[in-house]
């Protein structure tokens, strides 16, 4: 493509700190190629001014673009939950963001709360795919007698076999892709077991088209502890929308913190754009400080440019953000948005 | 109490290994007090004779005893659910263990995954009080044209007032009890919005009863962070049954390994016996090598021994099995059954 139509959601807190560098980073990686954005003013902000958190014209527009990109949302000032599901899981679900793509690469430069024992093993380096749009997400369930004794919540997840099925086959597709060519569904189907089946079941079947690909299982709460204790057996981990969820923030812990972890919100058969954002929230401690590190929306645009068919340029923020980590002193202060984003757009030539 | 009553389910695996090394342990430290078990053949083996997980025969037997010891069912010969659902689970909801305690210290002797960044801050020794009667795992949801492109599958969980509010108490209660008097809710409150919010409220309602106790709120995604880059943060975390699955996992691998993780399915009320059973399984691969390490059954012995009233010889094992386990080398190949066992006895003086 020589042209680029972005929806941008800087969001709140550090959401347009970090969206405005990473602008500027997709701007110089994508030499020759026309990049138009279009803000969207969504988030705590809006939501405090108008009660509004997404309405059907922000949708429309939204969906008139090649992608998304998003920073973040969200202030102490608005109720759990409004935000959340009205907003975010709204944009996932509305936009069928059935993969949750979430890479988890220990980088040279990064710190790892994990011991030398354990990362002396080899490389950290694998992909999780989310289920993004099923699952306990759904937001079914409801509450009876609120505020009394008697008062009984459920929360339902709601799995089906098409859903399960689209999300297994492309985290089989990208496991075969990749050198390892190794698969591990985690879930819990010895206790959820209308879900967990579904999921089981799922896999066997799908596994029938990549005979080259390798299938493992684990628990959720066994796959916690092998990310602790050996995550360099993950190469392409598949599971639920909730599972997804703790997994991928424990995975960025180990590979370095939520600061340099990116997402995509990927609807793969491209019915409407899809979404990019850090995996961290909006911080509002620390915002219009200077000091967010952006790292993880650089390493959103380069999913968002792989998934745009700007390839090469992808390559380009990906290996400039990659040389500009490694540079950096571990022991040194950890150097401010400003500082990042130079070292990146100065190893683009920009 | 000079006698003690326990029903004892050795189980399947290393089970039977660690369970009879537990039950020396025990007398040991119970001088005195007239032991007497009931083994109860119960788990996989049991299950492949008689195609029978618990019947109520098992139940009411297990009933009239003071305490359950129980060491590990399963193998991998067992469709995945058939144990758990209907013996594991069975046995925390008919004896309405509601207080599944996982305690999470990080013992000299043992081997964390962290790096010593993490671990130089300061001790880690936190409990997690997870809800164990409700929640994911009831049991709720079903599923509908399995094994069709139309599959729809669900799992309910069910969250009541009553449920929420004992457990917290419970959590309160122990948090009040330790010097730092801190309780961490864990919960996804900003998704799971019904359960979410009954959980929180209930919080704040039972905190007005423990007014020394600092209340703190984590979103579970983001406390399997700090449990990897800040584990000396959680003093006592009360929790949903699955969030509490996951987490205690993770916190078992945090501090040594779920070789040295012990649990109580309590129920505080006493209206039947409470259970004592390592965090681990099995381990059939391992089984009858004599090399299982049978220090988280040690533990939940102590565990045990508090629950019926012998505060003293709880605390004689749980002196002796810290001492021991100080005294592993760790660069030494690890010590089987028999030794560990061996090193445990001689600190009890028999
Ligand atoms: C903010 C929240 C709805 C979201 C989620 O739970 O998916 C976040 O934690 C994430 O991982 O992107
Ligand atoms: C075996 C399984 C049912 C059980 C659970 O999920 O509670 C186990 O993982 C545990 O933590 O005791």
């Amino acid at each position: 493509p020589t042209s680029l139509d972005l929806a941008v959601v800087a969001g709140d807190g550090i959401g347009p700190e970090v969206v405005g560098a990473a602008l500027e980073v997709l701007r110089a990686a994508a030499e020759g190629v026309e990049v138009r954005t279009t803000d969207h003013d969504l988030g705590a902000a809006r939501w405090h001014r108008t009660g509004e958190t997404l309405t059907d014209e922000d949708l429309a527009s939204i969906r008139r673009h090649d992608a998304v990109l998003l920073g973040a949302v969200g202030d102490p000032g608005v109720p759990s939950g409004v935000l959340e599901r009205g907003l975010l899981l709204r944009l996932r679900f509305e936009l069928d963001h059935y993969v949750n793509l979430r890479p988890s690469v220990l980088l040279p430069g990064a710190t790892s709360p994990l011991s030398p024992a354990v990362l002396d093993r080899g490389p950290v380096d694998f992909v999780v795919v989310r289920e993004g749009t099923e699952g306990p997400y759904v937001g079914n369930g409801g509450a009876l007698r609120v505020g009394t004794p008697h008062e009984i919540a459920t929360e339902v997840s709601v799995n089906t076999a098409f859903g399960v099925e689209r999300v297994v086959r492309d985290a089989f597709a990208r496991a075969a892709a990749r050198p390892r060519q190794k698969l591990t569904l985690v879930h819990k189907h010895n206790v959820l077991v209308h879900a967990g089946h579904l999921w089981r079941r799922t896999v066997e079947a799908v596994q029938q088209e990549f005979p080259d690909v390798t299938v493992d299982y684990l628990h959720v709460d066994a796959a916690t502890i092998f990310l602790v204790t050996d995550p360099q057996r993950f190469d392409v981990v598949v599971t639920d929308n909730l599972f997804g969820d703790i997994l991928t923030d424990l995975a960025a812990a180990v590979t370095g913190g939520i600061g340099l972890a990116a997402s995509g919100n990927v609807n793969p058969d491209r019915t409407a754009p899809s979404m990019f954002e850090p995996v961290h929230g909006s911080a509002p401690d620390i915002a219009g400080q200077g000091v967010a590190d952006p790292t993880a929306t650089f390493l959103s645009v380069a999913l968002l440019l792989e998934h745009v068919g700007l390839g090469e340029a992808a390559g380009r923020v990906q290996t400039a953000v990659v040389g500009a980590l490694a540079d950096r002193d571990p022991a040194a202060a950890r150097p401010g948005t400003r500082a990042v984003t130079d070292a990146v757009l100065a190893r683009l030539g920009a």
